[in-house]
């Protein structure tokens, strides 16, 4: 292993002109040109932002809860974050008799404050360029599916003796498709606790109304503290309180873990992401106002597919900005523009595959939809084929060597699975879901030749779908959550015993889920040859330093506060206020602003917390932030390294900036600091926390 | 008779701070103080806009379509207005062969213009004030409905002599209820041609959905001829072309005839109105999607109800507008307040009136929907019902002396009526006007004790509504035209005769109408010596001059090219571009930009039309002129009397400056004269029409 270093060449000029794009890596960071990032706005020196030596800076103190990032703010292990990062404490901790949820929650004392059992946070610590190590374990000639699971086996090698270190959690992130391999080291807590956070009204104000939204209202953000052998954790690093905040043109970083971009794809594999983004906003579409439909007039069955449809909605109008983008921008033709102009044999390799995953997508994009991974969080298929696959797949993985099953299975997961399909009880609502299944049932029957899924055809092909799926539901003994938590962990041979014709179907679909993967892994070995090649050379065409894809490892984004013209005749400002807040509120979900608010908000023309040029309490800013989903909760800093804002969303016209970086309308949304402090100080009277964040 | 001169303090200072307030009369204008006019951007003396002695001025040139603005444009007598103001003579001339209403129209010789049977147009002439003259035939001791009538009278007599002369039509307007009353001269004109008219998706680009709403980019312009003994007309003053167009903060006038205003009501009245916007929101929205039920599946009915239908939406959009315009701005209250400084016995006379309308209100809302008035340009009542009214009001009114009558069955006007329910019997389709019935008697049965509509309870009380309505409907021969119109011209004996029922409602329901007109005669005679006392006390307190209330006579409001912020986060610029059709271009209505508008655009950033700021064609830009329904199609113009746009549209922050008007958002759209130009060249490649504009 030898540490990082990219060869990357510094071209300033070419970089202003596009100067917010980039998720950088730390060490990235390091390399750009010093007297750039000063004129940008930068005030203090790079090292500052990571010392790779010592594994501290500026870096260090932002953290990750796996999924959402957050940053230290005191020296004491408070951590900001989004409200919707923290819902799940809060969740843990509401009862109907004390409804934190609704109300929020301040702890007024350590003693008081929340401790999660699931959450952990992780901070990074140590990264080390492994790709030489990594390569070197693919065997000659191997097959692209050979290569695929080799470097997969030597990473998990590699993870698993990283892991050995106490208190630890690594992983090997391949940048832009294996151009390189770096081994992230991480100290892991598992003693997290909730200390502040605003009634939902604050937290979701706007609700999916105004997600993706601009101009936004929504008090996002939440406050917690790390612990560590009990007591709270003092980092070497926190990024101080703004209290002047920001205005327009103001110099910011957002620094945070965002989750996946696709900016070194290729034309014809953006082609193949558009397709999955126009399926998924037809097919989402139809499932929501199915849910809606076969709730209408059950509370009851409302309740269990909220989630459900909550997570379908917000893909769905994803999706719909996805392809809103695509067409204006022309993103896959300009990048078909662009790779005319670079020469390399890779891109032919690459269309190859592209145009292997076309042919098959309709056939994989319904699979994907009833196979859980370690990065589906919630997958939107029906229950009943979900958990079929679940318990047909648990007991044929189990029955494998632990390195060669497929990841999710493997020991070190498996019990998250079955966590899950517990868990996944309370959402399951038998009308929806065999709605659900009918329709996905119509789906797969309506795929063309060389696309079937042979295990849905021999169950439902010529029959009534409907009839056959009430057949299935009253044979199985699936749904009933004891069954299933006991047949989850039999084997394979004691399943098929039992003639349970959902597990039946389970262990047919999860056969043509191997089949599937096999075929990946085979995808996934040319990829890890074809992409570094075809990434070096659209970086060395472009001359100029290029982040790469997002893949959850830490990054920051250079940028300035900005606002933008969405669309002919209108001007977005970067900044929005507590007026606003008043303006929107309408008494009634998602607009209900909670009476305390509406009695402070008289006071808000005094105070520390008025910004002068605003003559009100700011609420929320937009910065030109090149950023993604996972970003959420990212510290938002000021270049003197203090916090001004807590990133939560992007805007709907960028969308669709995972594929293409949009200048125009590239633009970030932030909770401002000053309104949680405004919150703090004039609603909560938290005046010690408000002393512990400096601000007293 | 004596010449206007109306006494006004001249407060500059005061003006200032609502510059852009009042929608003036021509005699006022020329009391303004001339140093503020100047400072604001006027740069002819006042005495260009209207000289009183000869009648002539620019004001000369401002003409009206009796419902719409419009202003001269050239020495031969083109002038531009409104698309939607022309739309009737598209309609005249369009064929299924040639559909001009699509395609649009343009005359490339004099001899290819297209003569309206039914379009007039009046220019004024002459404005004198003859309130002594209208209050001297008010006798002595007379109760309130005398009082009224004796005015009606006056006013009749008066326009009656007047004209007799050749050519002109007059009318004696009552300024804020009789403060004044003021003879209006007009020329009038009825040969009108059509000369230029953009095609539908231009002129009603966005359709619906914009409607009332910025940012705009609806091309509703079009040009007309006035043509006199058969030659084209030279009109004194015309406005030549601005060539060099707007840019924000330029000073600009709308003129034109501005039709309803509330601002001389008290709070009391305002309520009244508020109530009724209610009414017209809540009901209309009922009607509304009865239209959409009973006319699905039926395109024969959809086309029948279209014109109802787009009523019924516009009104509606614009009661919720006036709706939240109180709510937004305390509108109410903040008269309350104004009121309490003020001390004047006619505030509670006024607010007796108001407590009698409200009392009566819904009995009345009712009854106005089925009563033909000169007003009611659009009833939205049910076609059954309203004919039943008009052909038993016909009969009885015909028989009164005719200065006795309902005015709109006076001889003048009562041809108009049955051309009316002649020409409407293309709009009528059963299913939906039953189901219309059954809800306009639905609403009447469930009106309060002392509200009851006697006629109305008569007929449907206790009964099966619906089928009592099938039975009307097959016992009557209304509803055939041939039937209906020979019913019109009968007597009231001869129709009771024939003992048909619907018309035998509309004789009961006739009698009401009556009684309340009775009602509402006493109402006007107290306003009309109420409103001029609180009148006189609220502008003495107020220390400046103030306009009067629109009602349908010649105003010009001075304004300035202005965005706006719409609320928080957001601010509206002034000006659209034809980037902005482009982006909104969907291929389908009500966004289908014709193809020749989609290939001219190429070249869009050449040319005089390319406004150097924008670099764009500008489409249309915000003025905060003071403006109203009636000023649809009201020249735009510049400082120096130059047309710079066609005003065509309010915002819908400003829809409620009907009760006060709003500095924030008080903006009106206009058309961009150089959007005009730029078709006429680029897609109509209309040289001489260009020639003869002046911009050649």
């Amino acid at each position: 292993m030898k540490n990082f270093l990219l060869v990357v060449v510094l071209v300033s000029a070419a970089l202003s002109m596009t100067a917010a794009e980039g998720k950088w890596t730390p060490q990235q960071v390091l390399e750009l040109d010093r007297a750039w990032l000063k004129e940008e706005g930068l005030e203090l020196p790079p090292e500052r932002l990571w010392d790779p030596r010592s594994g501290t800076g500026l870096f260090s103190a932002t953290i990750s809860t796996g999924g959402c990032s957050g940053g230290f703010v005191s020296a004491e292990g408070l951590f900001v974050t989004n409200h919707h990062c923290l819902f799940g404490v809060l969740q843990e901790h509401a009862t109907p008799q004390n409804d934190l949820i609704a109300k929020g929650f301040v702890a007024r004392a350590r003693g008081e404050e929340l401790r999660s059992k699931t959450l952990r946070v992780t901070m990074p610590r140590r990264f080390t360029d492994v790709t030489t190590d990594v390569l070197a374990a693919v065997p000659k000639n191997a097959t692209d599916a050979q290569r695929s699971r080799a470097i997969e086996r030597k990473s998990a090698a590699i993870v698993a003796s990283c892991e050995k270190q106490a208190r630890t959690r690594c992983r090997v992130a391949a940048h832009d498709g294996g151009l390189q391999y770096v081994l992230q080291e991480m100290t892991e807590f598992d003693d997290v606790r909730l200390v502040y956070a605003p009634p939902r009204a604050v937290g979701e104000f706007g609700g999916e109304v105004d997600n993706w939204m601009w101009p936004r209202h929504t008090g996002d953000f939440a406050i917690g503290r790390v612990y560590f052998n009990g007591a709270p954790y003092k980092p070497d690093f926190f990024f101080p309180i703004a209290k002047e905040g920001v205005k327009p043109d103001d110099f910011v970083m957002v620094l945070g873990y965002p989750g996946v971009t696709y900016r070194a794809l290729t034309a014809a594999e953006m082609e193949e992401r558009r397709i999955w983004f126009e399926r998924r906003a037809n097919v989402y579409r139809e499932w929501i106002s199915l849910m809606e439909r076969t709730t209408a007039g059950s509370p009851e069955g409302a309740i269990a597919v909220a989630d459900l449809s909550k997570t379908l909605a917000n893909r769905q109008k994803n999706a719909e900005g996805q392809l809103a983008g695509f067409a204006r921008w022309s993103t896959i033709s300009k990048q078909r523009a662009l790779e005319a102009q670079i020469k390399t044999p890779a891109l032919a390799g690459l269309q190859t595959v592209a145009n292997e995953k076309i042919a098959a997508f309709d056939h994989d994009f319904l699979l994907d939809h009833v196979r859980m991974t370690g990065n589906s969080l919630a997958l939107t298929g029906p229950k009943s084929l979900i958990w079929a696959v679940a318990v047909a797949r648990a007991a044929t993985e189990r029955a494998k060597a632990d390195t060669e099953r497929d990841d999710v299975f493997a020991a070190r997961n498996i019990t998250r699975v079955r966590d899950r399909i517990e868990r996944e009880q309370k959402s399951f609502y038998a009308p929806a879901d065999k709605a659900h299944l009918a329709s996905f049932v119509k789906m797969a029957l309506a795929l063309p030749q060389g696309q079937r899924i042979a295990a849905i055809d021999r169950v439902f092909a010529n029959t009534d779908v409907n009839a056959r799926i009430d057949q299935l539901y009253a044979n199985s003994k699936l749904l009933n959550l004891s069954d299933r938590l006991a047949m989850f962990d039999m084997t394979a041979a004691q399943l098929q015993a039992r003639r349970d014709p959902l597990v039946d179907l389970g262990f047919a679909l999860s056969t043509e889920i191997s089949a599937m993967n096999e075929r990946r892994d085979g995808w996934e070995g040319a990829i890890s040859r074809l992409r570094p090649e075809w990434r070096r050379a659209a970086i060395a065409h472009a001359g100029r330093p290029i982040a790469p894809d997002a893949n959850s490892t830490l990054r920051v984004s250079f940028a300035h506060v900005k606002g933008y013209q969405p669309r002919d005749g209108v001007w977005f400002n970067p900044q929005t206020t507590l007026d606003g807040v008043l303006e929107k509120h309408t008494n009634a979900e998602p607009f209900d602003v909670p009476d305390a608010i509406l009695t402070a908000a008289a006071t808000r023309f005094d105070g520390p917390w008025r910004d002068p040029r605003l003559k009100d309490v700011p609420v929320a800013f937009l910065s030109d932030a090149d950023t993604t989903g996972g970003n959420s909760g990212s510290p938002t800093i000021n270049g003197r390294g203090e916090l001004v804002g807590v990133n939560f969303d992007r805007v709907w016209e960028n969308v669709s900036n995972d594929f293409a970086y949009l200048p125009l309308v590239g633009r970030n949304i932030n909770a401002d600091v000053r309104y949680m402090l405004w919150i703090l100080e004039r609603v909560e009277k938290a005046e010690g926390l408000l002393k512990e964040l400096g601000v007293r």
